[in-house]
């Protein structure tokens, strides 16, 4: 179903991109993009929750509330966090500039940083940035725009892919930027996904909402909450499907490939957590509900006497059923079966006897696949992330200022 | 008011010790400790939270909960953890062994192992052990007991020291090891307590739970919560004085007196956490609740990008900020105040205008102190922990099997 990754924002028709360097990393790559739809998009977003939230997601979020975009406009190498008036300012005035540029009402344009905290934005930059981004606007930007919103992350992720809805070809593709201070609730970790699906302004954010859960929320680095995570959906009718007013077998189609896109960028974003050597997905099954099967599921993920056992390609089992244990979440261990791939290797409050050779061939791999069935319920949750290594400690050791 | 450190365990009347090689450990070293009071003590514990308990911790529960003590025989090198009837069948068997060789009752008995989850105890070894340990028990032998249950720490933790009560000198020492797992409910931490004061069983057991809430539950060395913790306390009464049944001046000054060797025992643990390179201690006062000021500081304290920055020596407030908003607590970030150690950094919403010189020498100190003030409230928390570093990454994720 995955096809023309490569189109990621710009499969949608009507949607054009664009990155450029406009100087704000000191690493001088690029670092602004612009995201454009012809015509006025329904939008929708989620935001992080974590209290110290940065000024471009209180901008966006009004944005979202109003439901009409045309726009997003997003930077990295600083995350205009902790910047108080002056950083609420700026955001406002990146939204002006870009309303400016691209001739569309500035409250319709989006604005999203990612970086360093607690440094306001250089304007003047900024500002050059904005128009440069403006003229290089292109069908087939969305790579570009890709690699300027990266911080930390070894390449760009995108997606995208064509369905149908009532015999209209529907396209819809995203990109997004993860790698540090990721765990739900959002992280640094930007999303951006368009869509030339019509849908209502409310059916737009309630999938948002739902696919979200499942997805972005479902993935953990480093248990740490950004300051400036979004997601954000611009969809701009231009499939000519009738519109998506109720829950009807249209919204389901919508819903998955909405869920397929968030889900599967998720994933590149674990996949490519700071320092990075292996992926692991967390399943586990048989809970009484979502909550406690996404509890130890997380509780695993986060675990760093696991994560450094995957690290060293360890089936340290113990590891794994101790932070089960400690979820908080309700498991019996003695009704508990952990297989690591398809090995078991616990079984009724013991040890499972298992091949070592082939259980040594599970951990070499890049993939490992963690499975807890605790035997109570019907409720699943699969979490998605990555080992621990020393690239994580040296990415973020060394000092920066 | 601390003093002879070095008589742990030993320095209460009527105490004695050992710690010898009974050839559990892998490496050799000594793996095998018991503790002995001349005369039945009163005695209280509490223990890990986790589901996945292991059998020792059921074994010592019922002791802690009958109230009358006169050993612990604990082990190192093997947790007897996820072992199953076996398991519970060979704590049992410890219990018995020691007792018969003391020449007390099996149900006077605490047990206690730290190491390698899933793997049964040596019982031949074990058995032949107990026999050398009770042989070996010395009235300095509290090193000796320290040194036989550390597992990947790297010294002895003891701490001791006199008090009055009454007109009547009362002595109170521990012994702990810590290392991984640490995080609070416990930790592959164990501690153990002898005191010569006289108090009920009730009284015992409520100055206990009280005094772990604000020292071993606000140590977090990796955010995981053991298999095997538990803390012992033993009462023997040998100070004489007038037996303490009410929540007087009395009762106060031994609490005041446990509040110091758990809290100095339970810092002890975080300052040796597994690849340690930094203690941090982290402050937060002025929230509306101790729950909302634990929170945070926790938050902070196991945030694995405060942690590194910490190893990196790199006073990267934006981490903490977010680590506190994210925590789940009420803050208002234009409120808080962050310093570290004595230095202002965030204010009013911003980062402020410090000494960079004297910043740089507060990260290079091996103490480091994160202070933050909520400006809501009365309530204070401290936790500690250590940074994240090369090291630790290296201890876990060697593959040891």
């Amino acid at each position: 179903m995955l096809r023309e990754n490569n189109a990621g924002v710009t499969l949608a028709k009507g949607f054009k991109a664009s990155g450029i360097k406009a100087g704000i990393k000191k690493s001088g790559k690029d670092d602004l993009a612009i995201i454009y739809s012809e015509v006025p998009a329904t939008v929708a977003g989620v935001f992080t929750q974590n209290l110290v939230a940065a000024a471009p997601v209180w901008v966006s979020k009004a944005v979202a509330q109003n439901g009409v975009g045309q726009a997003i406009v997003a930077n990295a190498g600083c995350a205009n966090a902790c910047t108080g008036e002056i950083g609420f300012a700026n955001a406002k005035k990146m939204a002006e500039l870009t309303a400016k540029e691209l001739n569309v009402n500035a409250e319709e344009v989006f604005v999203a940083s990612t970086g360093v905290i607690g440094v306001n934005l250089p304007m003047d930059k900024v500002e050059s940035g904005i128009k440069k981004a403006a003229t290089a606007l292109d069908d087939n930007g969305s790579i570009a725009a890709g690699k300027a919103i990266m911080t930390t992350d070894t390449y760009p992720k995108a997606c995208s892919f064509t369905f149908e809805i009532g015999g209209k070809k529907v396209n819809i593709g995203g990109i997004a930027k993860g790698s540090g201070m990721i765990h739900p609730n959002m992280a640094t970790m930007l999303c951006f996904v368009t869509t030339d699906v019509a849908i209502s302004h409310d059916l737009l954010q309630q999938a948002l909402a739902k696919v979200v859960t499942t997805s972005f929320n479902m993935v953990s680095v480093d248990g740490d909450t950004s300051t400036n995570d979004m997601v954000l959906v611009m969809a701009n009718g231009m499939a000519e499907n009738v519109m998506i007013t109720t829950e009807d077998a249209d919204y389901d189609a919508f819903l998955a490939a909405l869920n397929t896109v968030c889900t599967e960028l998720a994933k590149l974003v674990a996949r490519d957590g700071e320092g990075a050597t292996k992926f692991l997905e967390v399943n586990v099954k048989g809970a009484e509900s979502f909550e406690d099967a996404k509890k130890i599921a997380m509780s695993i993920a986060k675990s760093p006497l696991v994560k450094t056992a995957c690290f060293g390609q360890d089936p340290n089992w113990g590891r794994i059923i101790c932070a089960a244990g400690y979820a908080g979440a309700k498991m019996v261990p003695e009704k508990t079966v952990v297989s690591l791939g398809d090995i078991v290797v616990y079984d009724q409050g013991l040890g499972a006897e298992f091949d070592e050779d082939a259980l040594r061939d599970v951990m070499a791999e890049h993939d490992i696949t963690i499975n807890l069935d605790l035997h109570l319920g019907e409720e699943n949750a699969t979490v998605w992330t990555c080992d621990f290594s020393y690239e994580y400690v040296k990415i973020n050791g060394e000092y920066h200022t």
